[in-house]
């Protein structure tokens, strides 16, 4: 960490500050400058309050170095995280695809979503049971009898499954479930995050929609640090100004992710555009840009689809994504290797 | 509702939708052109699913034409809501300042904040004991006992006092609290939104870093929905590229609000600006673009503050700025009376 | 076009607009509902001002239907239009790359650089001559001279090149450059973009910083309605909130700008990321989301460039991307064609 | 400015690259942490450049402390720039309200705004001959002709006036105008800032729709680097994800300009949101965050304006907002003076 000074600072000042920090076990380095003096923090200042220091009297700025999660970082943990969900593994060179339906609407909908995309590929089945939606007027989802339809298709088609979470005493239900996912707009829902620190399972968290990927990475932490180091990272689209699409899809989120943490990433290509038209190339744009998952809405009947009907791609598109996806993969990864 | 269909629509299925909806008791008009056939659908269409809708093999695309808020839309409820707070009547001319530390550190310190800014013309006395911080390793606040010290000095002081809640599980400990805020990044945790609808308590909630106004105003609509109509909103800045301060202040907000809807509206200088410095000035815009109330940090001793000490005003620099907003004020309403 | 109007409109009013309509050889039709009324024109409104009609006492809302530009647009041109450079096809099924370094140093550098991209797979060669920097006190390019060097390298190599154009008062030195480039600071320059369109040479358009599609779209308008019709649109990022990025990919303007025009669309991952290591992974993605070029930023010492140097290549790390990117081409080609 | 290194880096490229800054006549301090060494450059940084640095292969990060702005900082000049616009005094304590209609559309149009906007108050009239729109289809302005109506208006009503220049080659035309206003397009189109340099006028230099204060400051500092030093900062509005709002007004922009630069700050309310019926409590709120002076669109028949009618106010709102727009600056003022 770097202190920035203002010019009138005393030398006292200086001297206190120092004194404090070297009762934390930190070193200092001064530089002293025309305009400024300029302190460096040497050691683990993870625990440091950067905005506590930013508010010193005689402080002009601070400037962090190190980045402030650790359990996340590669620089702590080399080796790519491999999680296994129910024999599937995920990060670590392994190449897999979620698909299924935005909510789940009844057991046969559900089943037949999962032995198609199954048939195509997919290798994990994914279906809402719990819906955030913006409305209190629209479909909530089938919440937990939802959850036991999407238990029984994930059975039946030997598929492990991915579903969310939005409140923490609904936990018991999920017992079954194999990866918990935490929506956009729960990412920094500190409360939930913590009680995913303490669970034995896989956690899908998802990007806000204006969250940095320092803050995402900030949010993996959060669960970690509680003791589940089992979390996936996933980019699922970004705010801007731009209205063309329901999202901006920030594909470069996958290689900047890959290089700070050693955690699997994910891409949503369905959220990030809201449009099925645009599904295809974008999940093919996060399979070359390193996606190690891709996660894609499938919907038997997107014209009936209780939600998110026009971003599902129907079982015969998905089928027909799928080669373009091995082949892209097969093309990025003899290039990684070469 | 306008529905704007493709070239290729036929006749079958205008017809087949006509029928749909008129069983849904809403009337439809048609304007056939030359490459796009236009429904207008007639009625209340806040209950329609705009998604299942665009979704249909036939629809280009939709538009709505009401708003999907109906309790919080002023045109429903021309006159302003007037929240009694412990004998603070909030909204409907009456202006009232919201000030305090952003968290409780101690039975003096907000002891000692709370009569200050009283005697400076506060109304109300806030301060957090439930911290929402990005990081797992930053101080969380006092919780249960942070909340007992700002129960204790709101009532010495003889103040209402407003407070964060991040955990409806937390509810307990609630009860003597005067308004619950539901910070920025919970305004769309729809769980705690339903949970506030059961309160009988009124409700500060705080627009997220990238949500729109509509947004806004659907998470008060969750609140309302539930049966609490006690709402109170309030912009804190959002996020933009910017980075000379924390947040961008959007104080068109403010009469954008006023005019969708019958509710109070705040604003919060500090943590749109992030920069004490900025305060004022800011506290100052919001006062003449016409909110109902403002919320200002104040800390004794912003250098040593927990959290958000570079946002926080001294009590001296809060009780020069009371005189000015109040002047402020005067002016805005003697314009809004002529 | 769907003009909604007020309630309280009177019949006078409505006539009196159908009529100026008529007179414009618009048709209109009629939905009268219970809060508005919905007036929808038929015709090519593509001329009539959204704005002033949406200025008009009893409209509360106007939406366009149809898109405001029309020679970009595909609806009105189905087939992909192919530019052809000197030999060199864009668009329409065929592949480009250009690469070469953001500023022309010297000809040694610069003709150093060629030799070795075109040795690598590029088809064109870019260099800066002109440049526009943020600093006035920054390097601004080696302008006129640096421009000779450029052609000069281009001839050598056998290259087509590519070289940014900020004043139209220097037109007279660009006779000799292949395709005209016009910056994201530019792309609302309209001044500029007419006398592009006045020109017969191939221009590449760059998207502003924080410009929709369809503004981009209509900046190709202006080009093309001044009779140029060669114009190559370009992605490089956009501003948003994150800032792990310089600028934010937006690869999903890529299908996008595919699906509403015809122009040839070309991706710039050097500057959309601006750092070195990312441009592979996002030069893969441009091409896996169907970009007909792509233009990498190739510099022989990129520790010792004038200008962008994070952001270069060097020329072995452009030789090693090149055989993915065909084998990324190859594999979206082959499922375009199955 | 902070050069933070790599972990990696050696003795011998730290020492090189001390002697390359020291042979500049810059100052280096060496802080050596255990993941990386810090060097503090100390003197006159405003011409290093930035890029070139973070590209040595030994640099992780740079951090600049100084602004990259010398003439526009208020560090190096403390007091306020007054700039006398024909006996009309901008900045410096002054207060000044710049009125008149988006576009010149006749000569009685002109000036009768002129007349009515003195009568109510303003000081400066505006009025647009040279219009940049998005659209090559709309309007574009009256041109040569215009100008002269627009002279011609000023000098019946004893207004000096502001009007837009897009194009360096149109410069003979403006020889009888006031001031001359840089458009938010054009606000990074460099050419057209370094003619503005060469020139004895005060310039208006509005905000780009993304450009951050600090570039906004960067493209002043063009103009007065050129030797013109009378330039006018302008917040416009900013683009955001919020559309209830044609652009986002940064209010913060104001304190921020003006702590910052010792230029005078322009507010324009119109631009910024878009809507009539928000115009007058945001420039009530630019007045309170201490704006010089306010730039507000009135058009004698909005309705029938040739463009931005529905962000036009009348003469007869203009006149009404005049009293209150006094009214708040007198008591900021009072503010300021305590």
């Amino acid at each position: 960490m770097i202190i920035i000074t203002k010019k009138n600072v005393t030398k006292e000042q200086i001297e206190a500050f120092r004194a404090s920090m070297h009762a934390r076990g930190l070193d200092t380095h001064l530089s002293v400058g025309e305009q400024h003096t300029i302190i460096g923090l040497v050691g683990d200042t993870t625990r440091l309050d950067i905005e506590a220091i930013a508010s010193l009297e005689f402080v002009e700025r601070v400037q962090r170095i190190q980045e402030p999660y650790k359990k996340a970082n590669r620089k702590f943990h080399e080796e790519d995280t491999v999680i296994d969900v129910r024999g599937v593994p995920i990060g670590g060179g392994h190449f897999q695809v979620i698909a299924g339906p935005c909510s789940v609407e009844s057991e046969e909908q559900i089943t037949d979503v999962a032995f198609k995309v199954k048939a195509a590929g997919a290798t994990l089945l994914r279906g809402g049971a719990f819906k955030p939606r913006t409305s209190p007027y629209a479909f909530q989802g089938l919440k937990g009898e939802g959850l036991k339809m999407l238990i029984a298709a994930g059975k039946a088609a030997g598929m492990p499954i991915v579903t969310e979470l939005m409140d923490a005493t609904d936990l018991d239900l999920f017992q079954d479930v194999d990866v918990i996912q935490i929506g956009a707009r729960n990412m920094q829902n500190f409360s939930l995050l913590r009680h995913m620190g303490e669970l034995k399972k896989p956690i899908l968290l998802k990007r806000g929609l204006s969250n940095t990927l320092e803050e995402l990475l900030m949010s993996a932490e959060y669960i970690m640090a509680g003791g589940n180091e089992q979390v996936i990272l996933c980019e699922r689209g970004i705010r801007t100004f731009e209205t063309a699409t329901r999202n901006t899809f920030d594909v470069s989120a996958i290689p900047v992710l890959k290089a700070h943490s050693h955690l699997p990433v994910c891409a949503d290509p369905s959220h990030a555009t809201g449009h099925a038209s645009l599904v295809p190339s974008m999940a093919m744009a996060a399979v070359a840009a390193g996606a190690d998952l891709v996660m894609v809405e499938v919907h038997n009947d997107p014209a009936h689809a209780l939600c998110d009907g026009p971003q599902s791609l129907t079982p015969e598109a998905f089928a027909q994504l799928m080669p373009t996806l091995k082949a892209l993969r097969a093309a990025v990864t003899a290039e990684v290797k070469a």
